[in-house]
């Protein structure tokens, strides 16, 4: 199929509370987008709606749509485009490639979510052309999209880059995941908002939190375990999978250089045999699913390059 | 190049210790072997003479050497053939391929000892035709070679797999790598014997401080320790990569039962939300890296599929 200026992609990024879609064009433009809740039943009837929106959107503006890609948490697979379990959306075993592809005129692809953000970071992000590279998106809880030389690393369930949960204390604090000592206990937005309320009460959310670093000690206690523990997990990172870059994105990051430099400076003390990675902020933020769902939407109908115009149409995300 | 079945390649895992070279047939057979020690300089002149007289008797036997593979630890890059840091051998950005190959007349590959493991149990061992695994080779220290879909995982530098030394325990002991709390200081031949030592007093190797489990308790406690310890790092390889199945190498894991037994039960409690892989002890032993050298080798002259006879050429490692 030839691509015509006129031709975009719907993506989507599906996430347990909303539903965010776009028209892309092929030059990365945004020209329009929607975004539905999240309902409790019937996920994928929304997403078809949301599909069939925006076609016809794109057909009032005379665009025409070539194919669409819809991105979600949990394990995913995307060759088959099965989702084997995603917890907060209900779903375990939901052939959805198969039910998106027997309502929709267009090819569709299927992908994990913070892979398919792995893959704008990689193609557009601040890890723009670096063959070994981590995204850990941080906001609520956190994940990791692990991407080597030979492609991202999905996992024999695709249940590859479940950072968050990786034990980083022993007999820790308990993780509403059953476990205790995980990753994200300590670093994430929730996490560092419980931790702070145990210590101070009250109810601040982490931004709250870091708008009171060196004036409260508490935040600066929850912040500097958070800080420690981050660095703890990036350490293990790089010591398993070695990459050149790890990149750390979601809300989280937005605390910008409050988080990234005690975690370089303590990531540097951890690694006494080797050099540390470079730890940059993500670009993208947010928008990184949703490019990753229009970057795998183009390759789906053969387009594999995404051309360089796109990195300027990413807005940068203003760090704190 | 068409090969005859008189044709052989040689085989080489270089180690801290000694040079441990075979040449082996297209059907697996070792036809020949020899072990030097590694010289404290000159370790490339060595390995040439291991060549030669491993191609000389290749000649005395009417065999032909057609091609050659050495493995090597340290910071590995197997598509330039460079060794940039090799601690054991004193090596520094050293062109090993290239100092092979402008001396020998066949096609040379140069490998990392534990990936090219990790290759031979993909093709001959416990982990034969499983897309996703890691390799951990247990002995003095440890290292992992992780195995995904897409191929080995290398990493920037070559230095992907270094579980030996992933954080297990905050301000935990000193390693001898620098760092503290390491992996190896809990789950290794050298670790488990120093912390005996430092309990009990005396000198005991890993393996008696195995055979005193149930009768002492101060092996007991080691023991508990480190399995407690791998079983956590193994949760951390689990959440970080999802493989289909882990296999324990190396002389540390010839504990068999007493090793597997607890860390398979710990895993499965450290693993709250999703089930574990498979754990099993690797049937290759010590001979994977070198096994691995000559799936190397016949790759580089274009076979690419090691016959299912070697499967049975390849001695069981016997289980205390």
């Amino acid at each position: 199929m030839s691509i015509e200026p006129a031709d975009v992609v719907v993506a989507v990024d599906l996430g347990g509370t909303a539903l965010k879609g776009s028209l892309v064009s092929e030059t990365g433009e945004t020209v329009a987008s929607a975004t539905h809740p999240t309902p409790q039943q019937g996920i994928v009837d929304a997403l078809l709606q949301l599909i069939e929106d925006l076609r016809r959107e794109a057909s009032a503006r005379d665009r025409r749509v070539i194919a669409a890609a819809v991105v979600t948490p949990g394990m995913v697979d995307e060759r088959t485009g099965e989702v084997a379990y995603a917890s907060n959306l209900g779903w375990r075993d939901m052939p959805l490639l198969a039910r998106l592809q027997e309502r929709l005129p267009f090819p569709v692809a299927v992908g994990h979510d913070v892979r398919a953000a792995g893959l704008a970071e990689r193609r557009l992000g601040v890890a723009r052309g670096v063959d070994d590279f981590t995204l850990i998106p941080i906001g609520t809880g956190m994940a990791a999209a692990l991407v080597s030389a030979e492609g991202p690393i999905r996992g024999a369930l695709g249940a590859a880059g479940e950072i968050g949960h990786i034990p980083i204390v022993q007999d820790g604090e308990q993780c509403t995941c059953g476990q205790r000592g995980c990753l994200e206990v300590y670093v994430s937005g929730a996490g560092v908002a419980r931790r702070y309320a145990a210590r101070a009460g009250g109810s601040l959310s982490s931004r709250e939190i870091v708008a009171r670093l060196g004036s409260d000690p508490h935040a600066d206690a929850v912040w500097d375990e958070a800080t420690r523990a981050l660095a703890q997990g990036l350490a293990t990172v790089t010591l398993l999978l070695d990459p050149e870059v790890i990149v750390l994105g979601g809300g989280f990051s937005q605390a910008g250089s409050v988080l990234l430099d005690p975690v370089v400076q303590r990531l540097d003390e951890a690694l006494a045999w080797r050099a540390a990675p470079r730890v940059m902020l993500s670009s993208l933020g947010g928008d990184a699913g949703r490019i990753g769902a229009a970057v795998l939407a183009f390759e789906r109908v053969g387009r594999h390059d995404v051309p360089d115009t796109w990195v300027q149409q990413a807005a940068p995300v203003s760090l704190a």
